[in-house]
């Protein structure tokens, strides 16, 4: 199947952070790709990428970045495709200055934002998206949404038994 | 076709908030339902809207919520449906309240959280979400983002004209 | 006697910070139960706990959690048992998230909040809790408050001696 | 019944926000009495107050507050009893600095805090706190839970007749 | 002379505030533009305009936008002139999420923040910035230095008249 | 000369911070006490030790706490003294907390609140306080005035030379 | 008596926040003086006033500001007396950028900071500060306090009646 | 050429962030100084230097400081240049109490702020406001934006190849 998911972030540092997105989208059998873009460095490339996302045939981006975090907002402003933003805590707020950055977009524009650094929760958004026309992948999902169910409730069985 | 989008909300006092999405959806000419849905108040009754949403069609959930907002995740926690989270400014925080309790979700249940009071962008990101599987529905996404960069033309003409 | 408080935590991860309600109940001599049960990847089993509780002979929950700390406010959702919220510092945001995530219930519903991290705090508030109806268990409660008191002029003592 | 309940509050200006503890106890029907006790203006009656509380025959104590909130915490910490505080929203920080003045309270001397100007949930969460030893208030905390429910369900109906 | 410096703003919505940097450049003496550019609803037309800004005789951009303000870091990402952005208090939020997605950006970028809704220090740091090649500018800054300092003088000698 | 600033904190936790305080007024031949005063585990303490203050002599009272720190407002709640209180940073909320539990007073019972954690500025200002009635002492406070310059110059000239 | 009180504002728009300290000064009987010194619009008058102030005999200085507030601040910087700050709510932030531009002062120079708009605080202090010398003020002041404790006392009794 | 930009820091302990601007300024061939020069420690200093920066040649002024950071306001108070400020996460509060002290300026006296830490930026935005006068430098910060271009380029290269 095609790639249809395009992760990319505004820095090589972003990478530690992104790189759940990549590796959930692996256990659910979503094919993707990973770019470094940067909306500040490289704005022309940002609007290149985002203006042929659609034609290549991506469905999905998941955009992360620090700071005054303008990757995500940028590339739903320029792309039909859903946006999902992974605020990075990259400077000395934690994460809060990425935060308002990427939420609090204008109407018209919507960046569906995840939690701080919680790139794992983009690469799932990013499969549910794509299953709402996917009965095959919402399946997986379900799947991986029981997995979750079974793992805590083997640490509240140990918990039980050894105190 | 088929209501592919469930707008919930945990008060009738959201509802002026909440009322966006669903014209926007009307707009892009996506069916919708609209239901008040209280975590707090209902809490079974979220758990039986949430389970059944997949097998009675809907695709995405639009949950709507202010303080300590839980209608979101708790969505996003019992069904496998995208769940876009819209912070209410309901309390003296103004949002930051909900916006918080929206978006900081733990790994594996992600809600695609728009910005305070946006609900215009969930209704957006609901379609959009639909479109990765539907090129008409893209086709009149692209035609709306026509619109909004037609109306700023339009005011810069204005701007330019009468100063 | 039988067991009335049960200590709940969203993940392992909590079990650091929540251990010290275990232990402060133990030291006040009242009896309880300690469990893994996440609101957001253990829905149903939520529902579960909280629904029977009252059934099961709990009188107080206590209930920590972080991020988008929704497990609190649903176990008070759904028992008609008081629920002591204990914000645990998961996130980048030092608990700040966690706290609003638990405090701003709406009118209906309360949680009663203590300090970030302060699971020795709920589990005193427990203790203060089902004392409204046991004298003896106040008395201890009393006998406790004695022993800050003399700790905190001990170490007054000290400073003036040495300096 | 004799009085078991205890609403203080800091000025006359919190009468407005904490009336509501009153009455919902008024309705959940636990006799309650009400004193203005400023911890900043009148200390030695605020420490008289929280010493007597208990043998007074009072079992709960709720305390409001706004500002640099002071009374929750100082009668935690002089009283044996459980208190609940009101963080009011009094200032331009619109309760931001009550919430922490009166949530963070340190190791030892906990207060049940709720949200800002939320003495309805003060006054739900004292009642829940007597019903640990009181079936019959209990049974009526179930009633009025019931009611809330009611109430939202009546709602959501209103609003698939009317849209 | 020719017009060097442009103020651009994300919406008509920012004219009356932005408005200001207009004025305080009439009294200036500097030459200058105006226009609503939305990096959000025009993105291609921000590129474009920062593309061109500098060889159209531009040298200094004066960008104000609110909520997830990315217009002045956008346009520093493209064009080579300084930038000076203004946070617009748009939102619920009062401000502070424009200010944190202007005045954030990473290294290599750099935007010359203002106050929230201070476009008039906008336009003087633009003046300001021109003055370091542009002598007659810096005497006539000067004399507005003066000015400000005896409207200070006379409102001093006011209060000490009228008491 | 007799003892003419008492300093108190809630914990020997607080004392690596409120050294500080003590070694200033070393410096500066002032006079003082030190003391573990705590407002929420040793409150009766608190009251005697506020109370006697001026009639034992002293003239001002610093207070150093942490947390939702009471101690500095109600010490000045029951003694006529300047108080000056020392947010000290003991939670996960670096100092926030304190700061507003300490600076956030209600008109008529002032705290004369310094940064989070600096103590010395607390010794400094308690020797400003009585030097209002001191010639000599505030001659010892422009002295050390001058070296505070005195420390500054060297450091420039060294920048200066060694670049 | 001569005047020992320097009250001083940034700009007359704090005026109406300042007044209050002038009240209550009148109200102990200490002599002061008003005046508008604005450190960013007139510096060289604030070096001046502050340089003066003690051989002109002020012995405290109260400075009220608002924003990126340096009135107090520099006072404090330039003058040996002690300096009382008074942030002033004059922007969008609430006051809260006043408030730690005022508080969050380097080692060796402090403000005594009181809370937002509380003018009234920074009279009591000035009053206080001088009557670590002065113990016919000391008295004035204790009588002060009284009256405060007489008020609340009357509206605790008038709540008693009237319910 | 003769020396056009200054830079000063409130503390050698700013100098490990400050030395970025240096270096920037390197990098882009401007001449600069470097000076410690405290607000608070050395008030008259501070005067001077500010007074003396424009006849002594120097174009723009790049202040750095931490906490109640009043350097950079106090300069752009007293100098006609314009002045750049950065805030330097000197307290606890990592930098949030500088940005506000010393972005929120009042009409009429701007400092251009940059991010937290970021003196690179200080240093390009100083290059670019002289730049505005001095087209060979404006050359070489094309050539500068160039090269951060190639470095992401680079990266993104690099990350297609290995993964």
């Amino acid at each position: 199947m095609s790639v249809r998911v395009g992760i990319i972030m505004g820095s090589d540092s972003d990478l530690p952070v992104m790189r759940a997105a990549a590796d959930i989208l692996d256990e659910l059998g979503v094919d993707y790709e990973m770019d470094i873009v940067s909306a500040h460095r490289t704005p022309e490339r940002l609007y290149d990428y985002a203006e042929k996302a659609e034609s290549r045939g991506l469905r999905v981006i998941i955009a992360g970045a620090g700071g005054a975090a303008h990757l995500p907002g940028m590339a739903a402003a320029i792309s039909v495709l859903p946006v999902i933003g992974v605020p990075v805590s990259a400077t000395k707020m934690a994460g809060e200055d990425a935060l308002l950055s990427i939420v609090q977009m204008p109407a018209g524009v919507p960046v569906a934002t995840v939690a701080i650094d919680n790139a794992t929760n983009a690469g799932i958004l990013a499969a549910q998206m794509l299953a709402t026309g996917d009965d095959s992948l919402r399946q997986r999902l379900a799947t991986y949404k029981a997995t979750l169910r079974e793992k805590v409730l083997a640490k509240a069985a140990k918990l039980q038994q050894e105190g």
